[in-house]
């Protein structure tokens, strides 16, 4: 599995349309242009179907809603359905005010999505309707444990059901689910967290894989997410040896993301499936 | 003094709300996580209060202000004082226009803030109601000299009594006041200067410090003001060793925060106190 | 030529107001810094005018338009003329939709440049009022290569004539021209292209390098345009030595601007002057 879904990204160059929120923007669009693809960021309604037109994919960000860019989402949202293009929805915060998890339960509504990528609990929210969230961390009492893995997929591959989208719910542990087939993810490093934007990052990146492999969303999305974690790992060994900080392991991070090629990433894979 | 500031961050992870600016935004959150908070960016007025009420301590930076999140400021900002939360006003740029000194001005009387942090001219404007800003950077006429400390002691001190605040004046030299006691801080680095943010991170990390200390405001308004200029120091010197330039020394300065402990902080200290 | 362009910024230190994207603000900020400015962002209708009024110079940046910003951009482009200080446009996807494509005439309509920096693509458009652009990056048919040099040139001084602003057309070749004078530039390095905001820095650096030397905008253009590229590649080749990726580069970018002088400047030029 993943031979190609790298080089075939570098092949492509697909060009994502981002709406997404301010504080991670910069590395979004970094981290896109490294894994391959090229960033358009507008988030206004007057040119947000236009640009979504020229696009080979859409990420739809919520991290920092408001009124203003709600209404650019539906519209981008609709407009890539109707092309058949690639929508990655990361629903920030989802479960910590009304305001996001009504939002996302909108945008649900009225655009079908590829891939869904959150924490388990925005993953949860999404799923309920309501939930509770720990700012845009998730409650330490959902995490993925080794012991209830098999409920975490379970649940993740309803949600595929109900939402018609592939689901990324990362963690310690990543599940990457359809409703058929579930992927289990160990990449990653618990430094990680200390850097704002690995999520936002890899949604991102969900996007530049999926919409050039649309044949395999499913695959590609969980390509994204072990790549996302595997160079986490090899960012935090650098760090270690240059006797860096948080903020030389983002830069080592988009770093080992430029520098990843099918082969270094099938090397890397700490990945199970179940069906 | 500081024996336990920086631990009793790591031990509580304060979840802190900021309705900040975009140009520092993200610097702004990579701090919050380096030094052991948690960052949480909403700036729309519809969930501005909830947002707040899920958090530990409350940010208000006014680098781009616009009329949509000046409501939200004041909304979070009473919400905050309602559930005894810390609060930090970045009063940025106050002086150099109408719309930010009148909106400081508003803001310090619809809200109780647990600190103020700003370069000389901007507490000024805060003093006066008006005042003269050369962009976002102090005045140099308003410099804190060792000819001037006594001066600006005392006017730290007597706006700390007026608006019941914890004054954090920073510049080359830095003062840290309540309406009793002051702090004289010689830490830093000019070329601190040459990087934008520094002012906007020390602002996020004394409402961790605080969120984490709220026996103690003073103390550890003036624990994150040595935190910042110490790192500062150890990040030029870093730069200097690489032979490298301003993008090295921020990337340096959030890697000396995300290592700093109790130890080194009460090591690295350049202060003294005044009655 | 460029004797003293960069020594004079250093000794001004231009106070530049940027009303620009959300996604490379920081990036701009820290260049202009960097290169000896001192960056102030403002984008709200209120205090636009007001805060040109006290800086120096003045970039509109097109790359993340909304409605509320487009009505900042000619408040601020006014004021800055009635007061005769350097404005820079960066047409940021001109071409790409309808908004900022319009928004791009009207912007030429009310406000008179001083200095149009874009691509191939984006700068097209300015002229014709209308057409294709892939993204943010220049049509690749549209590209500036060897064999299309002189009609480039033309172009770009027609353009010139046309607004009476010097046109920067930047890409693997960089032209910038008045009505009478072209400069080629061969610095710079592919891998510029996979790091975001090279555009916008540049822009920025234009301003400030224009505000500091406004007896000569056309040199002091060309020689904004050189160090970008010039940086460029002294960061490709720190880069490689350290065996680093893009984000690396980024950094290693900046750092080369901040240390970067007259006589490093007039070594690195790749520089060719046509009447």
């Amino acid at each position: 599995m993943f031979e190609h879904i790298i080089s075939s990204v570098a092949e492509k160059t697909p060009l994502i349309h981002c709406i997404t929120n301010y504080v991670t923007v910069n590395d979004v669009a970094n981290v896109l242009l490294a894994c391959g693809g090229s960033p358009i960021m507008a988030d206004d309604a007057e040119e947000a179907e236009e640009m979504t037109s020229i696009c080979n994919g859409l990420v739809i960000n919520i991290g920092t809603l408001n009124a203003r860019t709600i209404s650019s989402m539906v519209l981008a949202g609709k407009k890539a359905n109707e092309l058949g293009n690639i929508v990655v929805l990361d629903p920030v915060g989802a479960g910590a005010t009304r305001l996001r998890t009504q939002t996302t339960l909108r945008l649900l509504e009225e655009v079908k999505f590829s891939v869904i990528r959150g924490n388990i609990s925005e993953i949860k929210t999404v799923y309920q309707g309501s939930g509770t969230t720990k700012g845009v961390d998730a409650d330490i009492s959902d995490a993925v444990r080794e012991d209830t893995i098999e409920e975490a997929i379970s649940f993740a591959k309803s949600l595929s059901k109900k939402t018609g989208a592939v689901i990324a719910m990362t963690g310690a542990i990543d599940i990457v689910a359809d409703s058929q087939k579930a992927y289990i993810i160990r990449n990653g490093h618990p430094m990680m967290s200390k850097i704002t934007g690995t999520g936002c990052m890899l949604t991102a990146m969900i996007a530049a894989y999926c919409a050039s492999n649309k044949e395999s969303v499913l695959e590609a999305t969980a390509a994204a997410v072990v790549a996302m974690g595997y160079c986490g790992e090899l960012a935090y060994k650098q760090m270690k040896k240059t006797n860096g900080g948080t903020s030389s392991l983002r830069i080592h991070l988009i770093d080992a993301i430029s520098k990843l090629d099918d082969a270094a990433l099938i090397g890397g894979c700490k990945i199970e499936s179940k069906k």
